[in-house]
């Protein structure tokens, strides 16, 4: 190099260090809005291998306090080692309000390098890019702040770097075969990177960084943050506007044209019962060998029979391959994100059974009608819940809702009972005599969700359970159904 | 067999079931108390294979809410695998107040399994042995229920059934080569099971029970957990009492005792810290290599400028193998276990670097001065960190303390700046200064503090802070000398 060109570049890195140097301090003073405002921050770093991902991410978090951020590592794993949906790594990791978490390589590395493994055919990977898209657009309409970086190398930089790496003794075991596989597929692998980045830009925009040149990949990661922060927090709380793609419905009865008045008789019920758990253990048997992940939700008005409807369907599982799942009101660590993490966080390995008594339907229940979420909030939530039943029967799931159902003089004479019955006070409560008062604007929500979620891929039945021990046996006929359906499914 | 012996059995059995049936019924009206009282209760069955823990523990839960009670089942891995403590699962697992945990084989299984393989030492196997003592009693002595089953067979009845399982081809992949294992050698898993137990009963006993009949191990099982839960419910919560075993101790001074005037020139501040980062970016990488966890403890006065020391440590090491964790007040769901489990679930896999910004020593500062727990608590305490610190390092960890020190002029000085200064406004708060005036009863608990716990496996070191620069290098000097100590250690 000439010297001429030696001092430009020595003037361009000194420019750029004081830039860095400036911009870090800017990051620093936003710090504490960050804080008080509540944002919560994802930094996406993707790109190539040695591309030098970790030291940008270093360089970010330099002056951060260590209180305020966290980083991941994406853990790729075989197809076959997983036992989770794709997005739960990802999911279970995401910032509480006003932390940042910082991704070294996430949901496009994971999709990209399982399909060129072909460890997912064609139609998953289309399906991985858009459940990658629904997930940043609900992280998005969630208030997250998300920023997207790629760190870009040639060919010819990244085998250099390989190859010092190499030969070093301390570096040489940072390049996997993967690496290397990737350094020989160089070609393909742009591609791929480059038609994932065209498939998942549209919301959130890709930022590409030119990580040839250290200084200047670091200034721009950097300017973007800073700037991103800045309007961010200047536009306040980001909230989505509701939205609505069309999902296969089943057509679903308004709640008062149900028919409540099935019953059974004690002989019936016993040996139906009977009958149907024995069905229901052998079928939790091969579900489990089949690693068919099952969950079971329920929801329903109080003292509908919930538990007991719970104990029956459980009774005959393998208690080594079922969780019961009680949904009471979010915790602090849990209001303090998205809506849905407490659920993904709490999703069942494949194979098991995961029952949850409550769910996410809160949102468009309970926290809408005590104005615990904006309308904005509840109205999008009918969508995102599609679209996450959608991720987790694409995943392989059975996923059932049940709405557990009675009238009112029927609760009303529960309510009395448990009143009068003191091992069963501790059952209710004055939030339930309070419930009971908005009992018409509860079927109104009521109506609407089973409306707008009943999919045929996540299907709502309405249990009638004035008769309890009618309301079992449909629910585990429902239950033994679908499982057979999935265990056909699975061996076809 | 003759029809009287067949009449007599069938008798035996019909008065057994019966005993179930009432006994399961007062499970059932225990469920309440146990509820009410906030008593958390452990069931640990373990046994043979094939002896049907499963079906037992089935036929425990069968009419308790599902909510009241959940199944944790042990996975057993080789060592090699194993990225946590060996009790990290279990204690990761314990039930919060209210509640019942079964486990389905847990850490006798683990542990003498581990032993029978030669996964871990004679030495190894005493230490867990140890462990789990420590683990036991200190769950018993946070309150917990704990019931111990052993669910014995003979070696000809666990043949008989494991050739009935493999027989059937839904049933055959339930015997695992692991439990032929045990089959061929059940003379020595006897012994071992049996000497494992002499030295695990003495706190909490083991109750053996005869699982070739089945009727009689689940009366037997039903019947102690029963009337042990009357009388837990009775006795009200128990606290356990101090208690003081010997560990190498480290002679601590007074903390009204050290020399705070230490300090370092801008100069040597820049340059030591250039090159103490640098060396302890090379060594995280080779520990990281070498999978040592290791787990830094920040504790110091307010202002003492914890934040900044810890920031100066992280800076060099790779983000990807280190996590800073900020300990706050614990949430209703930690408060609702004992009082290690938010830090026993939050421990580093092994490799990574974990930096506490507060730790368990809360226990016998903050919720000791401020009532937080019991004085029987709080004087317990400082045992019980003793030996979950050695459990630690045991796993292989290197574990350090520091604490952060300034004297009372220091602190109003930087008090006084902060509330001047905008931007670290937030850095202060009114328990700020409630927590200042309450400086001699605090020095006094750290004193005790550090006089009881500084270990030689994990010893506290004073950090005088009223110099920033000069506590920011010596923190750096002590972390490089223990993990080029843990290096070489591990080499040898």
């Amino acid at each position: 190099m000439k010297k001429e060109k030696k001092d430009a570049v020595k003037a361009e890195n000194a420019q750029l260090k004081e830039e860095i140097k400036s911009l870090r301090e800017q990051l620093l003073s936003q710090q504490q809005a960050i804080r008080a405002k509540g944002l919560p921050i994802i930094v996406l770093v993707e790109g190539w291998a040695a591309a030098g991902k970790g030291s940008l991410i270093n360089e970010l978090i330099s002056e951060i306090d260590p209180r305020f951020y966290n980083v991941t590592t994406s853990v790729i794993t075989g197809e076959a080692e997983s036992r989770y949906p794709f997005l739960y790594p990802y999911a279970c990791a995401i910032p509480e309000n006003g932390k940042i978490m910082f991704y070294d390589s996430g949901w496009m590395e994971d999709v990209v390098r399982k399909y060129l493994h072909r460890d997912i055919t064609r139609a998953q990977y289309r399906e991985r890019v858009r459940s990658v898209n629904e997930f940043e657009r609900q992280l998005r309409d969630g208030g997250y702040l998300l920023l997207k970086l790629f760190l870009d190398i040639d060919a010819g930089e990244q085998r250099k770097r390989m190859s010092a790496l190499r030969e070093n003794y301390e570096t040489a075991w940072r390049v996997t075969d993967e690496d290397l596989w990737q350094q020989r597929e160089y070609k393909l692998f742009k591609q791929s990177y480059e038609s994932f980045m065209d498939k998942t830009g549209g919301l959130i925009p890709w930022h590409v960084l030119d990580g040839n040149k250290k200084n200047l990949a670091v200034r721009d990661a950097m300017k973007l943050l800073v700037e991103s922060v800045d309007r961010a927090l200047e536009a306040g709380r980001y909230v989505g506007k509701p939205f609505k793609e069309s999902f296969p419905l089943r057509k679903m009865p308004k709640l008062s044209t149900v028919d409540l008045s099935p019953t059974l008789t004690d002989e019936d019920y016993r040996a139906e019962l009977k009958k149907l758990q024995k069905r229901l253990g052998e079928l939790h048997n091969r579900i489990y060998r089949m690693k068919i992940p099952v969950i079971l939700c329920y929801e329903g008005w109080d003292a509908a029979g919930k538990g007991g409807n719970i104990r029956r369907v459980a009774k005959p599982l393998d208690p080594r391959g079922f969780d019961v799942i009680p949904i009471a009101s979010p915790e602090p660590h849990e209001l303090a994100r998205q809506y849905l993490w407490r659920f993904w966080t709490r999703l069942p390995r494949s194979g098991h059974v995961c029952i949850f008594d409550r769910t996410w339907y809160g949102r468009v229940m309970v926290e809408r009608l005590e104005g615990f979420c904006t309308e904005d909030d509840w109205k999008r939530a009918y969508n995102e819940i599609n679209e996450f039943e959608r991720q987790l029967t694409e995943w392989g799931a059975v996923v059932l809702k049940f709405w557990i159902h009675i009238d009112q003089d029927t609760q009303l004479q529960r309510f009395n009972d448990r009143q009068s019955t003191p091992e069963k006070q501790w059952k209710l409560t004055e939030e339930d005599w309070r419930n009971r008062e908005k009992w018409p604007q509860y079927e109104e929500a009521i109506d609407e969700m089973l409306h707008k979620t009943s999919t045929e891929f996540a299907p709502w039945f309405i249990i009638e359970s004035n008769d309890k021990k009618y309301a079992r046996i449909k629910t585990l006929k429902i239950v033994i159904d679908a499982l057979e359906k999935a265990c056909e499914d699975h061996m076809a």
